[in-house]
């Protein structure tokens, strides 16, 4: 397989920003081909790609190769002075990520900074984490980019709908 | 109960550079008070400690109400010149982390930056990571302080023993 660059030294190669979120939740930067046998090491569900791109065929036949779901909400970043990334957009992402069936599962943008940073930060409130830390968090990953308008994105993101609707579903808590 | 300090808003304050490292291995600062509430949610097992220092008497209350097994192993960290982490101390700590009766286990030293930073760096390694990403992820952790001898100390510990007697105990591989 094509895809097999570093495996045959028996060393896997996560994608940069890699992280386990909660439960089996991941987040990283756009996945490589380098990435691809660490990728199957996650025993991955599906996949939220967050940018409005297409998909790249290696990774659509990578993903159909191996059974894993692909979603795709397509997000502008916040951006000064008018992008600013849509709530009813988070909440589709959000309905995505927290539905348990779709475990495990890897949210991923280009760099895994911004938008990334911007649903984890959402997923945090539906932990209830205090925002000083989600902003520890964010500040992490989005390191040296980190945005004002992210943070304050998260702060202002009004979580009453998707919490009401994950409840319903019996969705929350997320595992830890 | 004297540590709840912001549960009764439903907020939950993790310690600074808390995260998820794999399965139930979590890693953080020096947990305090206002963060003993968060970590009921984790349902911890055990805390592995990796400063010298005695443990303060809130923490070792805390943990002794809550059932919760305390491990201490003290390093020191690696500072110029001649000042290094204990490669048996390491093997110690990480004997301790992968065993998976003590899981959950929440590992941490004061800042959750170097000494902490170096035992996830071996614990990535027993993942077979590409040093490449050990390093993006220590240093995310370490910033603004990232020490390039706690990465050379990552490149050059010799997992031969623990990998060894992890893979006897049935330990390995580890949990995603």
């Amino acid at each position: 397989k094509q895809f097999q660059t570093s495996a045959h030294r028996n060393i896997y190669t996560p994608p940069e920003n890699f992280a386990l979120v909660c439960g089996s939740i991941y987040r990283s930067s756009f996945p490589r081909i380098e990435n691809f046998e660490f990728m199957l090491k996650l025993k991955l569900k599906s996949v939220l790609c967050l940018i409005p791109e297409e998909y790249p065929p290696e990774n659509v036949e990578f993903l159909k190769q191996n059974n894993i779901k692909c979603f795709q909400v397509g997000l502008s970043g916040n951006k000064e002075p008018f992008v600013k990334i849509k709530p009813e957009l988070v909440n589709e992402a959000l309905k995505i990520i927290t539905n348990p069936e779709h475990h495990p599962i890897l949210v991923h943008c280009n760099r895994g900074k911004h938008r990334t940073g911007c649903i984890i930060g959402c997923i945090r409130k539906l932990q209830k984490w205090s925002l000083s830390m989600i902003f520890d968090e964010y500040r992490r990953f989005a390191y040296p980019k980190e945005r004002p308008l992210d943070q304050q994105f998260i702060e202002m993101f009004d979580d009453s709908h998707i919490q009401q609707y994950a409840q319903d579903q019996n969705w929350l808590p997320l595992e830890w």
